[in-house]
């Protein structure tokens, strides 16, 4: 089956999911649940397959060990897995919801309603897991799904199809998830823009900005993440410290991990000082601006634009809240920023004015998370400005249809004064 | 100032607008539509030359007289402008919307906000009305704003823009609205893809593809409108042929205007005859496929996928609801479609599957339109899946933020145990 034959089968099969009574979708994604649970066996052989490749390819550098420590689907990740699915599964119908309700005039009922986007193409790296709860929230959305997986994952991904589309029969046509496989399927599908309506790419910056440059399809994701903490003048210490050790060592290869730290000018000697040697125990390298530099006694090799990745973030000084959200406007990606202070004023500025995805007061940038928020999953984090921003789950993957319903209603009765526009607004 | 400079003005003063007090911001609206009111004189002896050119351009055959027929601004269009801005003005404050809130867990608070998307950039052919709607509907939603309007409409377009920008004094630097002059600007201006973030043009479908080719930001809008409208079986013949006529005949070269009429094949006879008599009549062109014009005797030379944009349609036979869906989506543009019946049944089927923008039952296609919607006025029309569908008012000029407050909160205590994710839902 070619590029097009497999997104125009998804599109077929996703008009059938989505025309399906919500009770029959909730099934099917129960039933799916299910098949995670009981054909444990041939998943973990299948990932083993993989986790065996990892390990050659670790030992001969063609593969880091924090990529090769993403692979395994132990038990716990399968637990894990079944139960989100139910959670999703769980959620409130997002088909069909009444968003907006208006009466035009007299027995002229206009609706907006959430609607499924169609197909989406969603090309991931390395955690095999991310499958299962793509596909789980397409299928709870009504949409076709196209799955890339990455090729140090491949029999996990595909074992994991197979036991999903296995288990949607008899409501659901399988082709509504297609499996795609190599590097030239995903271009050529990149070139689908009459079919497939939006791209979702997981994974490196390299990989989105790759797709970004290769298609003109619509792009949700994010490109980088580089978020900061502000640690304000007015800020508890004991918070300060908590936060900023969490935002950069929770996980520091996240996106949402902090990679630039701001300090007031005011609290660069006791606080800033005790971040810095916080900072310093968990093992992260710090790289300030100049001044931050030589108030501190680090390294003054800051780089402000970066995402490091690592136990490492840059350090630089602002006299103000509104220097640190000009700072952020200039160096950030969008994507999340934190403030710590105990002024209400100034926090008030702060999460008025910064103008990124997420923005958060007195609390660890890694929250900047579709589970952590109750979005049950996450499809991904956008920090693109339409459609949706910050962490993308259900309601990322609808969109709306306008429903009018009249009893031979012209726009010509109107122009000769028959009846006139009252637009009663009932719901929205 | 280049085309840069001029978005990156557009950018800061929009951060200047979206700060202001939602009651600041209005007060701005009412000055811009006094301002048409007062002005009135300078804005007609501009659109006069704007006149005396186009009634040149008519002669030696540079212009159509529809195109020319679009240009003057009467004392009407003002007044009516006028009146549009202030309805707009008077519309719920659109930033700062509480669109979810959960706490995430103990102090907590997760809120997700309207907030503006940024800097658009409009390109508008033709109507010189169209720059003061945009402006409103811009100012109103916090918004940067480019426009580029076409040559036809030059001075007119400019002098609007002086009057407009001259009343934002003094709360609204006048660089949030940036007139663009020249093809070269708006070229240049399609490349600023990290710093214009939506692109809305208004026009011909050529425009529109144009544009689409040749920017890598997200584009809103429609490149075609092939509406159409589905007589069943079961229809009422008077409601039938009213809005039949109504949809093609009220405003042919409008996108929301019938391009395909559907005709249920037990309906052939009786009304398709009628149907066919009352077209001919309003002086419209039939084109049949081959089954249509065989029953009805017209011309067999349907183009199924045509816009015709004047009064002329493609007539095309079908024998159930269903087969009137598969219609549409083979040839359909997703803009609108309507089914004319008074079996419940049937409609449900054709409201709940039509997968186009707007789907409307016993009502006019030319429904579709921001005004009669109640949005107050539209940017355009989109026919795209993502982010905004169909007629586009403030609230597709709108994205969100993620607010999130807490009191020293760490995912580390949460994997310690310290306390638990609730997720208790309050808003959305």
């Amino acid at each position: 089956m070619d590029a097009r034959e497999q997104a125009l089968e998804a599109r077929r099969a996703a008009r059938v999911l989505a025309a399906l009574p919500s009770d029959r979708r909730v099934a099917a994604l129960h039933r799916v649940a299910d098949a995670i649970g009981l054909q444990r066996a041939r998943i973990r052989a299948a990932n083993d397959r993989d986790l065996a490749a990892a390990k050659d390819a670790v030992r001969v550098g063609g593969m880091t060990e924090a990529l090769a420590a993403r692979l395994p689907l132990t038990d716990a990740k399968l637990d894990a897995l079944s139960a989100g699915i139910r959670a999703i599964a769980a959620q409130d119908e997002p088909l069909g919801r009444i968003l907006r309700e208006t009466e035009l005039g007299p027995g002229l009922l206009l609706r907006q309603v959430s609607a499924p986007i169609g197909v989406l193409l969603v090309i991931f790296e390395s955690r095999p897991d991310a499958l299962p709860q793509i596909a789980a929230l397409a299928l709870r959305s009504g949409n076709g799904l196209l799955l890339k997986g990455g090729k140090e994952a491949e029999h996990s991904n595909a074992v994991l199809h197979a036991v999903i589309t296995e288990a949607l029969a008899p409501d659901v046509p399988p082709g509504v998830l297609g499996l795609v496989q190599g590097r030239a399927a995903v271009d050529a599908l990149l070139q689908l823009d009459d079919v497939i309506d939006l791209v979702i790419p997981r994974g490196s910056g390299a990989l989105v900005q790759h797709i970004q440059r290769n298609t003109r399809i619509p792009v949700l994701g994010h490109a980088e993440g580089v978020c900061h903490v502000y640690v304000d003048a007015a800020a508890d210490p004991d918070k300060a410290v908590a936060i900023v050790i969490d935002a950069k060592t929770d996980y520091p290869a996240a996106c949402n991990a902090m990679e630039t730290l701001l300090l007031h000018r005011d609290s660069l000697g006791g606080l800033g000082q005790r971040l810095c040697a916080a900072l310093h125990a968990a093992g992260v390298a710090l790289h300030g601006t100049p001044e931050a530099a030589a108030a501190l006694g680090i390294p003054a090799d800051a780089d402000l634009r970066r995402e490091w990745g690592d136990l490492a973030c840059s350090v630089a000084v602002v006299g103000s809240v509104e220097e640190a959200i000009a700072h952020t406007a200039t160096h950030g990606s969008g994507h999340t920023e934190a403030i710590v202070t105990e002024d209400a004023d100034t926090a008030q500025v702060f999460l008025d004015q910064v103008d990124s995805a997420c923005v958060f007061h007195n609390a660890s940038t890694r929250f900047a998370d579709g589970y952590r928020f109750g979005l049950g999953a996450e499809v991904g984090i956008s920090t693109g400005r339409i459609h949706a921003r910050g962490p993308v789950g259900v309601e990322g993957l609808l969109t709306t249809r306008w429903l009018l319903q009249g009893d031979g209603h012209t726009v010509g009765a109107v122009a000769r004064g028959d009846w006139a526009f009252a637009w009663k607004r009932r719901v929205g």
